[in-house]
């Protein structure tokens, strides 16, 4: 029996994951509204053979945040079907928000670019949390944890109903008189009245190549859990070392059982950042590079939202003020576990915490040659802390490329990442079987 | 001084505009849900120098209308983000619902691609009509005329702030300490709390090239009217002969005019079918050839959706059956006033009507050689009728093309259409200003 495969997806964020990346001098801060810069690195992952592109999504531009970095430029779903036309194989990931679409919307769009991408759409539902993106869709605030959770169950339900609701069996083409298109009879009329939604349906758009675009989900809370265990078909998670990653995976696995489906063939994907060097003093030198170019002020604001407390004026050089306990802490709840589990390990000082989060926000880092970090996958494969990674590089595009040209070949040296795509789809990147369609009526 | 130019674009459809043109034996029904069917249209058009290519859009499939033939297949916003990739210049029409989307929605996505395209996108607005759509989208049925042009009219507003609300020359990238990526003082927050809609601002996609994305509009309505004469710069319109065409477009300009705006910047593009032969007699052919394939039932099924009435009983071959007028049709009142005008100047039978109407349901049709054609089209321009004309081929992609090898050639010779593209953007096909940036606070 074979070692087991890791996948991987490459996580595209404006200049990089790291918040100063920006500020490098040979940042691509120029070109973040630039097509090309986005086609550049779609077309990397897929020179690295990568399961997917992924891109996260807001629908505000805080004018406080927007001072310190970049943070949205172009819409991803049209991105995405742009993106479709520089690449063949590797799957594209949208976020996309069952807060503020409509799920005939979502079920439209992604159906669509499932069929422009020739079966290469993933969709990452979230319920977003920001007040001033309700604020751009004429909510006063956002809907509470609980009710949001509620509408997306609904809504993933709505949406995997549409996809079966027109099946490409339907389309009969008759051209002789009486003439028909469409077998009638085929089409599923979904009525659906709930709680949060009403629709009709069907959809006008005909099942996706993939039967349904693969569905990703992140999510650390108790509903997010419970949502991925009905419905993810892959996870992006949290988990900052070893042991985060297998308590994760193992509630997220039982999860999965407990709804009636196989865990083996949802991929958990933690968030992970690298410093690829090929020496450790090279490595480290690159992290360096960039944490010297973080601004303390900006820092400290953005740990206070991730606390939910005012942070600006903690002393840099002191230890972490004291946090409450996870069960008191009402705002997202993966990150916040996190930075507990970093001050509980590791004791550090504000500065270091900042520096430790200024990177992907405390996602898994690994820093080392292309053999050491191989060696941190494979130890996190073997241990059942992952299936593969979510690549959240600190700066575009060149901890990718490192990635790429050098950690790449040396899994592939392993037997641990293919040596080249064996299908056209991304269910077949995840080892995902085409959902049943679901018949009319039944 | 020389002769008027005339703008065309390409206003793709199914397997064509004639309802029946999916049953010819060489249709491409078995291709519609395929991105390079509509690649090779965009390319042909490209190739004629047509100024775009067009959609329209809808939000249901009626089962009871797919049975006669195709409608829709891809949703347009993604399909155009494919297609820019598959052409560098023509502009990219897209019709979206002010009824069905937020503004933020359809702002972020509009500026993205006209981002990912380089400047060549147009958006056609409209207000839908058809309660199966609003059904599916949470509505029980559709607000009434003046509901939704009151919403249209406060939608394209907030849209053409948001487009304004994060200008290019905020970004100002400055690396060094102590950093700063957006001038914050240059972004507008809206606030817009208006009768229909709430959204802050500003949007998080920045400044289209444009400006904004060229506003299409169509409406015969009153309030369709106002709202071409405030704000569309290019018009599709339905005139069936010379003296409609004249009639709508000196009305139209009036109000453009009025709203002190300069109507010769405003393109008015009825739509055209043409059947083009190297004789009349082989022209005659071809729309026979189409209007063959028609079916009677569902022919008459569509009328009576046109007048507001059941058509299905009426004997064929008898005149058609007086109607109310106008000012008595609460439906769109543009395809009305055709067929009342049809029946006044052309007494038809029933049979003669729906020949008439198979093929762009009564939009302007010529028949004849390119010459004649030509002949046509330096008629009505001269005339003010039109500065252009949507194209809608009853039969695609084989009419496209009859009209790019042979009645666009005809036009160059005459001095009545361009030779090559003299700029990149939409704006520039169409001698459209880009519009000026609102200063915050203004």
């Amino acid at each position: 029996m074979g070692v087991k495969q890791a996948h991987f997806n490459l996580f595209i964020h404006a200049a990089g994951h790291h918040s100063a990346a920006w500020r490098a001098p040979d940042s691509p801060a120029e070109n973040l509204v630039d097509l090309a810069y986005y086609q550049d690195l779609a077309r990397t992952a897929e020179r690295g053979l990568f399961d997917a592109i992924f891109f996260a999504d807001g629908h505000s531009l805080s004018p406080g945040i927007a001072a310190d970095g970049p943070l949205w430029h172009l819409e991803p779903l049209t991105l995405l079907s742009a993106l479709s036309q520089a690449t063949t194989h590797i799957g594209l990931v949208s976020t996309v928000s069952a807060t503020f679409y409509t799920p005939f919307h979502a079920a439209r769009m992604l159906a669509s670019l499932d069929h422009i991408s020739g079966g290469r759409i993933g969709w990452n539902v979230v319920t977003s949390m920001f007040d001033a993106e309700a604020q751009n869709h004429g909510m006063e605030k956002m809907p509470d944890h609980a009710t949001r959770y509620a509408r997306a169950e609904e809504f993933v339900d709505v949406v995997l109903r549409l996809w079966d609701s027109w099946p490409r069996e339907s389309i009969v083409i008759e051209r002789e008189a009486p003439g028909r298109y469409i077998d009638g009879s085929q089409l599923t009329e979904l009525h659906h009245h709930g709680e949060h939604f009403a629709v009709a349906g069907p959809l006008n758009v005909p099942r996706p190549p993939q039967g349904h675009p693969v569905l990703f989900q992140a999510g650390a809370s108790e509903p997010g859990r419970n949502l991925a265990g009905r419905r993810a078909e892959a996870i992006y998670a949290v988990a900052y070392d070893v042991e985060s990653g297998q308590e994760y995976r193992m509630d997220v696995r039982r999860r999965i059982a407990a709804a009636g489906r196989n865990p083996d063939s949802v991929a958990i994907m933690p968030g992970l950042v690298t410093y690829v060097g090929s020496t450790m003093e090279e490595a480290r030198a690159r992290q360096r590079e960039l944490d010297v170019l973080l601004p303390t002020t900006s820092s400290l604001r953005q740990l206070s939202t991730f606390v939910g407390q005012d942070a600006s004026q903690w002393e840099l050089d002191a230890p972490v003020p004291k946090l409450p306990p996870l069960e008191d802490f009402t705002g997202p709840k993966g990150r916040y576990a996190t930075i507990l589990r970093i001050i509980e390990t590791e004791q550090p000082t504000v500065r270091e915490l900042l520096g430790r989060l200024a990177a992907g926000g405390g996602h898994c880092t690994m820093l080392g040659t292309p053999e050491t970090i191989a060696d941190d996958i494979e130890r996190w494969i073997d241990a059942g802390a992952a299936d593969g990674f979510n690549l959240m590089p600190p700066a575009l595009p060149q901890d990718v490329e490192a990635f790429v040209d050098h950690v790449i070949p040396e899994l592939q040296r392993r037997g641990r990442f293919r040596t080249e795509y064996t299908g056209s789809r991304l269910r077949e990147h995840l080892g995902l079987e085409v959902p049943t369609q679901t018949r009319p009526g039944a």
